[in-house]
């Protein structure tokens, strides 16, 4: 196998080969340096680049086959990660730091030390909006990143960068974080997978906070068995993220094998209409439907109260945004990414009483969709309201209206991550070419049955190829 | 035996000697009744009196006694709550309306159906601070309620009308609320046995809330058993309140009856110093040693944060209590109780920022205490700063300074029941003749363990002998 083609393999492909003897994970970690040299300078995803530690992680990986150990699932596997996480020796960026201020920390965060206790090897860190705040990663530190299907258009945001890696093929996986949309909206603009798993499941220790109730972690990929695999090797407590309380042992690779053989029949599935048609355009609409048929829907669902929980999920944002960054906004402000101060600026000086409504509000929504989830095992809705849009484009025509760009790309997102339910982006081609995700979407805890039907529409070769994009 | 002797009795008392035939249920209510019109007219504990259903709730226990059918375990006590629990039929006051403007809930509170249920008899509805804000129930619309141990003294608040109620023998134990200690308090100044369970453990469900994230509902009596077999018949999950986790079946009462026959040996107790040592008063630090020394305290303890968990209580009830009042502060300002209105006014708008550390800190807190709780099984500290101050006092002299009376007298409790752990209140002796209660605290879910610390103490003579105050 050319090292050119491997960069092209799924995660669990490239593991299998290496396990096999086909390719080494040097190899596999030369290649992805190679395509990023060769084509980070036009994207600008990464803002950093671990070769030496992904050399080092390699050779181990290849020691080990040498002397006939069983590998662990993502043995040689490059990968890269969102610069929120602490990375041992390189400062957490965060999007937010002029040059390299900060001290680096000492240890690596929980889910990079875990995805290496898993054998994949770390090349480097990625681009996004400063502070995890925006869905553009339009940073005026660090530069946009481009799309790989579009160097005039954005990558989406905040893990911009973890997007445009996958798909560019600058590594196999990527693990970024997800707020109100950030996971989902780049995996939609880029074309990839994403998941953005159940709140608690992966632990946060390691990563920079942005708004503690409903901050994520989770995985980019190339397809579903990838997220599983990831996922499945990622799960498990942390005394280092408190909320973190999913127990290790998650066999959500074993439900998209068996949606692979046996297909998904008796899943229940309903598309969600109202608000999220209102607010998607004909590509949005269009993907959202095509989903809703190769899943076999049996219905359709007009959601009471989602544009409370929009609402609710940007008071909670500005709120806790604004605690956590007034101390730097009080001593730094002059040094703080000016597309993001003045709203964290602003959100620290809310009112209590609507930040306490939010979290009650919350609470009621949690359970009116537990309710739903009685009836309905994945939701269907879009992953954005439209394609990716273009760097520094003003506004977004919608059905519902003519909306401002960078607030408004996480309409569709913004809701379900509120109350923390585990989605999965599946990337669907448009008529123009580019790709647009649709959000798959499941009850607390059963990240399976969202990565089943992902796994349905991929067998059934419904999603979005996105081949070597140029 | 005569109906004023049944009246000193502990509701276990009551409900045994039902059971066996040694006095009625309608005497008992009786009795209950007679003294609650002999001395109510100077004491002002009750704002509703229910007398047509504690009879014919005392008369269904009788027929059910003829028919030599199996009590249940508060057959024929007499008791009352506090006027913010739904009594059907009864409009709830929560000590906040003029006249009686409400309308009357169609459906008893949970604590009242289960107490019902439990074979207690209903009384009546008890005075307290206006919304459950305040330590002293001086309550502008339904007049002060008197300490029974001296008509010049305040009963404690906000639910002062069960302190003085159980201790004036008026009923024979009573349900209130505890957001910062408004059960811990009126069991202090009125020399009564008060528990605050934890977080979670008894529904809300048909209660009116103050501060949802740190309300308990929680019995009144005049002894530990008393406590234990109450909570016992109470706890139990409830689609009314989402934050009650806790099952049914709970067996404190046996851990009661156990520590009365066997000792506690084996318990490792520990006495607060520090903070509470310098906001106690001497009653209140001769109550809290005296404790230490009878339950065999192995070692003092001088938690750090104290003074930040009283604040972060403070700022949370401030502005779960503004948003919770907005609505009625913006339409009906002029109508709302004019001592705490403006409070609440201000606490809506409180940054949120201000809101969210508090939030943050609390989970902080909780883990510090987590970790000392490994260590000790019941922490000691007195319940109240002094004995009960007197009607319309402005100010506490304490070791730590002079400060105003109304939100101090929360000094003691106010940082324990902010992470929801569970306490008993038991009432001592001073020099001076007053009760001074001191607060056993436990770990999160061991009501037993705190039950347990208070029956040895009773069961050694510590504790203040009420008899019946004039």
């Amino acid at each position: 196998m050319s090292r050119l083609d491997a960069g092209a393999l799924h995660a669990w492909q490239m593991a299998d080969c290496v396990a096999h003897g086909d390719i080494s994970a040097r190899e596999l970690v030369t290649a992805a340096l190679d395509n990023l040299r060769n084509r980070d300078a036009s994207i600008n995803a990464y803002t950093d680049i671990t070769e030496q530690r992904a050399l080092l992680e390699a050779d181990v990986i290849d020691q080990r086959r040498v002397r006939g150990e069983a590998l662990p699932p993502l043995a040689g596997v490059p990968y890269a990660v969102k610069n929120l996480f602490d990375v041992a020796g390189l400062p957490t960026l965060a999007g937010g730091h002029r040059g390299r201020a900060g001290a680096a920390p000492s240890e690596d965060a929980t889910l990079v030390s875990r995805s290496a206790a898993a054998g994949a090897c770390l090349i480097g860190a990625l681009n996004m909006d400063a502070y995890a705040y925006g869905f553009t990663t339009e940073n005026s530190f660090h530069g946009v990143t481009r799309n790989p299907h579009d160097p005039m258009r954005v990558a989406g945001g905040s893990s911009g960068g973890c997007g445009a890696a996958v798909a560019a093929q600058m590594c196999a996986f990527a693990l970024g974080s997800d707020t109100n949309g950030s996971i989902r909206v780049p995996s939609s603009f880029c074309g990839v997978f994403g998941l953005k798993p159940t709140f608690g499941a992966l632990s946060r220790g390691g990563s920079r906070p942005f708004v503690h109730n409903i901050d994520h972690l989770g995985p980019f990929a190339r397809g579903s068995r990838d997220l599983a695999r990831i996922f499945d090797a990622l799960v498990g407590l942390d005394s280092r993220d408190h909320a973190c309380t999913r127990e290790a042992g998650a066999q959500t690779e074993a439900a998209v094998l068996r949606a692979q053989s046996e297909g998904i029949a008796g899943l229940r599935v309903a598309r969600l209409t109202g608000y999220f048609d209102q607010w998607s355009g004909p590509d949005a609409r269009s993907a959202s439907r095509a989903v809703a048929m190769a899943l076999g829907a049996q219905d359709e669902l007009d959601l009471p109260n989602v544009p409370a929980a929009r609402a609710a999920g940007f008071v909670i944002t500005a709120s806790e945004s604004g605690q956590l960054y007034r101390p730097e906004l009080q001593a730094h402000y002059d040094d703080m990414e000016p597309l993001n101060r003045d709203r964290m600026l602003a959100g620290s000086l809310l009112p209590a009483s609507w930040y306490v409504q939010a979290q009650r509000f919350r609470l009621a929504f949690a359970r009116q969709l537990n309710a739903v989830f009685e009836r309905f095992d994945v939701l269907v809705a879009p992953a954005t309201p439209c394609v990716a849009t273009e760097i520094g484009q003003a506004w977004i025509d919608l059905p519902g209206g003519r909306v401002p760009t960078r607030p408004s790309i996480g309409l569709m997102t913004q809701p379900i991550s509120f109350i923390g339910l585990p989605v999965v982006a599946v990337p669907l081609p448009t008529a123009g070419g580019l790709p647009i995700g649709v959000q798959l979407i499941a009850a607390p805890g059963r990240e399976d049955l969202a990565l089943a039907a992902a796994a349905a529409l991929e067998a059934g070769g419904n999603t979005f190829k996105s081949g070597s994009p140029k």
